[in-house]
Formats: structure tokens, sequence, C-alpha cells
């Protein structure tokens, strides 16, 4: 058998089923957006992302938008949780021919991003590779975190960002280089994750019953909080959020299945949403889209018919 | 100009040069073997490391040489710094073509590595690479920490694991089929990093004036010491400790550059070494290899002569 076979989540189960954690300060270990431990009074939160060539990094990207998107996914991932951003340590694999310019760009886009989001880089690890790999780990600190594993019936599914833009993106590029050519400085922040939502997630902290980033896909993120919640979700199609500069790209699969756009979706009671709609950093991101349901099922309202959500999205194992 | 013209500690000169810490609970940065962290009433320690098959993983090691490996190096890491092991994120990129069972093989090594020293696998990534990459980024806790820059005229040098065994096993991989074939089993030890000197390192922090991991060869750790510190070191060769079981297959140059070996090499008072050589834990495997010096050179006597020992090691950077 092999791994391909299996699939991520697949290879993800057989590590999860094994795991004993002995160490009492461990409050989330693996299955959630990143670890949780208990470490003084605050909860230190702390995530891994493996980044390379050909599945992450489109040749539109420029070596500064590698270096930014290196950082961001991570960023992404601690603001599902709720927690402030504190540093981040950074391993290179690069090619053996990389110019040392190219390398530059890469630093400055990590620092980049390192300084919009207040993050020191630490330390990493430098490697001469086949592929350029970067594998950002960051470490964040928050009073409250936020699993996915929290919604109950009746509360609301919201998200804020919009969905199948990096997916769109990637495609336009394997089809169309004259849709390249005119979008791609928007095809390349769409990708890069210009901007993870790393203040609205500490704030979403205080208020949400669970929240994931979208980053393996907008149905696969619905399932997960889902499955570890133990409810099920009505969603209303309309009320989704596609992302609007690509919308012509955008089918429903797309839509649904496509990954890579790292928004937040979360769920929250509704008296607290009306709560939160007022907070001016999150004032007219949010969209309602749908409610947690006892029925088991992710089920999408699209003019009068209902869908299943199959519980399907991007995984970096399958074959392609 | 390429990477390949600066080597490995050029690239890291260069992100050093263009850090700035803004938050107050970095304690260390860039530079160490780990960063550290201020959190809580202790200190948080945090290592990352890329390994990869072309570089790391010779074909003699078993998938559970390969995972335990990946654990086991950021383990010396922390153990430089005095830490105690925590919690690591694995980031494995795995290879289309792998097996279900060679996938096993490296989940059961980490695990097998994590149970033996104590620490919780707490998260990570999977994804398809080309090559065998595995990133690990450990996390440790400390109550004191050793840095590389404490060193002072005086101190005695000391070492703690032997020296050469991993180059001379990774050479005789390139050269002879038949020694491979008779030592397999001790050079799948020696390189796969059976015993990362953990406990001792916690020990050492309450003594040792620096610290850092033989990783990148002896040479290049004195070096460290020495610059950081601003010393130099005079050396007796007939003090190293070099690997017993390789020990004809292991010249001056292997002994000095070779890399692999993640012994412990520390500075201490003369009147604190005598205290520790009692301590049960440490009795018997701290062998003294000279003194730090006012002089800044870093010099071997060997039989009545004297060679400079040059700054070079294992740089993962340079063109092979």
């Amino acid at each position: 058998m092999k791994i391909t076979d299996i699939g991520e989540r697949g290879l993800i189960d057989k590590i999860a089923d094994k795991v004993c954690y002995k160490n009492r300060r461990v409050i989330q270990g693996i299955g959630d957006d990143a670890a949780v431990l208990s470490l003084g009074k605050k909860f230190l939160v702390a995530t891994t992302d493996m980044l390379h060539k050909k599945a992450d990094f489109p040749t539109i990207l420029t070596p500064e938008d590698i270096g930014w998107m290196s950082v961001a996914v991570n960023l992404s991932d601690l603001a599902a949780m709720g927690a402030e951003p504190l540093c981040i340590l950074m391993a290179l694999g690069l090619e053996e021919d990389t110019s040392f310019d190219f390398f530059e760009g890469i630093v400055t886009g990590i620092f980049e991003c390192c300084k919009k989001y207040s993050l020191d880089l630490v330390g990493g690890d430098i490697d001469k590779h086949f592929e350029l790999t970067i594998v950002g780990t960051a470490l964040g600190e928050a009073e409250k975190v936020v699993l996915q594993n929290g919604a109950s019936e009746g509360d609301m599914l919201c998200i804020i960002g919009t969905l199948g833009g990096a997916a769109a993106s990637i495609n336009l590029i394997n089809e169309s280089a004259v849709v390249v050519d005119r979008l791609k400085d928007l095809m390349r922040a769409k990708i890069s994750v210009k901007n993870p939502f790393v203040r609205e997630g500490i704030i979403l902290a205080d208020f949400a019953t669970s929240c994931i980033d979208t980053s393996d896909g907008f149905a696969r993120s619905i399932h997960n909080i889902a499955r570890k919640s133990n409810v099920g979700f009505l969603i209303d199609y309309d009320k989704i959020p596609i992302d609007p500069d690509l919308a012509s790209y955008i089918d429903l699969d797309v839509l649904l299945y496509g990954g890579g756009d790292y928004g937040l979706l979360f769920t929250i009671k509704e008296e607290d949403l009306s709560e939160i709609k007022k907070i001016k950093e999150l004032s007219g991101k949010i969209h309602v889209i749908g409610t947690a349901t006892e029925e088991k099922e992710i089920i999408l309202k699209n003019k009068g018919k209902k869908v299943t959500v199959e519980d399907k999205g991007y995984d970096h194992m399958v074959k392609t």
C-alpha cells in the first residue's frame, strides 16, 4: 500500500491514533490548526507549515512573495486559535543554483511579514535542497484559545475573507497565459496570503465557539468543525462570499473544494454575533453563511435545492 | 553571485545582520543552538532542523532510524542550551511512491525517541515531496540556559561524546561496501544520533560557562564558542576522544572538520569541573581537552607540535 492511497488526513489520523500525551502542559495536540500548551499564565500556541516550489510557489510569485507567504500561512493558523504572534523559526531548503538576489528577496519577504504582524524571526536552519522548501514554525500566545470542537446546534456559521480566489488563480496559471498576464499582481496577492486575519482571530477568541482557517478548502474546513463538534451545518449558497475579483472563474467545485484562501471560518452564538459586528476591526468583514444543525450532514441550499457538501478538499498527498 | 559561493554561515550572517528583535521576551535569537524566550518564570527554548534524504539519510538507515534521528538532532540542540524537552512538531515531506510500511517505520522511530526523552509530538504537517524531507521543531523549558558566549580565559574546554564516528561512517558508505556490510549497525547508530545528551545538557546548565553541540564538526563548534566568547583555545590532541569503534578510519581531517557527531562541547571553571565529575549522570563521560586562552587562535598541540585549527566544518550549502 502506498501513502498516496491513504491521503493526507488518513496519514495524520494514523499518527494521531498512536499518540499519547505525557506532558500535562499539552492542552491540544495533533488535530487542530495548531498545538496548545499551558505555559505560565497564558497558553503557548505552536504551528508548523511545509511549503515547496512545485505545490505552493507558482512562477508568478516573486521571492519576496515566497518569503512573505511562508510566514503568513503560519500566522493564519495562529489566528484560527486566537493567538497573538510571538516569534517564528524558518527552515530554508535552497536549490544549489539559487542566486543571492533571490535568497535576499525571500529574506526580505520574511522580514516584511514579521514586521507587519509584530513577530520576531528567532532562528532556523539553512540547507541545500533539490526543490525550494520552506518550513516555518510559529509560536503565539493567548489568554484564551478557540478550538475546532466547540460548535453546538443553533450556532451561526460565519466567515471572514472570501473564497475561491487562490484556487481559481492556480487553475488560471495552468490554463490561460493571457488572463495571468492581465491579473498577475492580483493573483500573486491571493496565492501568497497577503492578509492573514491575525487581529481578527485574536478578537474572535473571546466570542467564537469554534474556528478554523480555510486553507484546506471551504468544504473540508466545515467538515472538520462539524466532525469535531458533532454537529452538521445548513449553508445558504447566496451568502457565501465568493472572491469578487475572480468570480467569473470560480465555479461551485472551486468554491467548495479548492484550497489556499486562508480566511477564518467560525461559529458563534447569535447574541454574540450582534456584539462582534460592532467591533471596529471586524465591522463589515463578517459573512453569516449558515447555522449548526443537530442533523450531522453539511447541506448547501442553492436556489431552493439542497445539495450535500462532500468531505473533500485540498489534499497534499493525493496523486496529481 | 550564487548562494553556494557564500556558504551556510555567510547566509545566516546576512539574515542575522538584518534582524531586530521587537519582542522583549526574546532573550536569544538567531546565532546559538536554539532560540530562548522568557515565558512565565522559565525560559522557553526553541529549535528547528531540516533533514533530507540526499544529505542526511544514507540508505543504510532504516525508516525507524530516520524518524528517531529527526527528533534526536533537535534534542541535541535543546541539550546544548540546558533545556528539558517539552514537545516537538514534525513536518514530513514524503516521496509519492513511499510505501505505508516505510511511513509507519518513520512514525515508529519518531515515537520511540519521543518516549525515551519524554517529549510529546503535538503537531506537524504532511506533504508530498520530490525528496524525503523532515523538519522537526522542538520546544524545551529551562530555569537556566547556557549560551555559546560565556567562556573566559582559563576555563577548561570539555567534551561529552566522541568525535569522528559519524563522518567516518559517511565516508565508508561512499568508499567501502565491505566495511559497511560488517559495521552497518554500528554506523547506523552513529549517523542517526542514538544517544543525544539530553540529561547531561540539563545538568551542565548549572555549571557550564558556554556550550554547543558538535553537529557542525569539532573545529567549527570550537570556533563558534571562541568567536562569541572572545577567547581562543589551546587543545591537547591526545585528550580528544576519538570514536573508539571507527578510530582506524578517522584521520585528523575527519576528526576536526567532519560533522554529525552530536556531542556536547562546553567550557567550565576549573573548580566546577571537579564538582560535576562527581555527578552520577556525568561520571566518566567528561573529557577535558584544553583551556581557553586570551590569544584568539585555536591551537592544537600534537606530539610537541602546534597547529592552527581552521574555522571550517560541515557546511550544508557548499557545492559537492
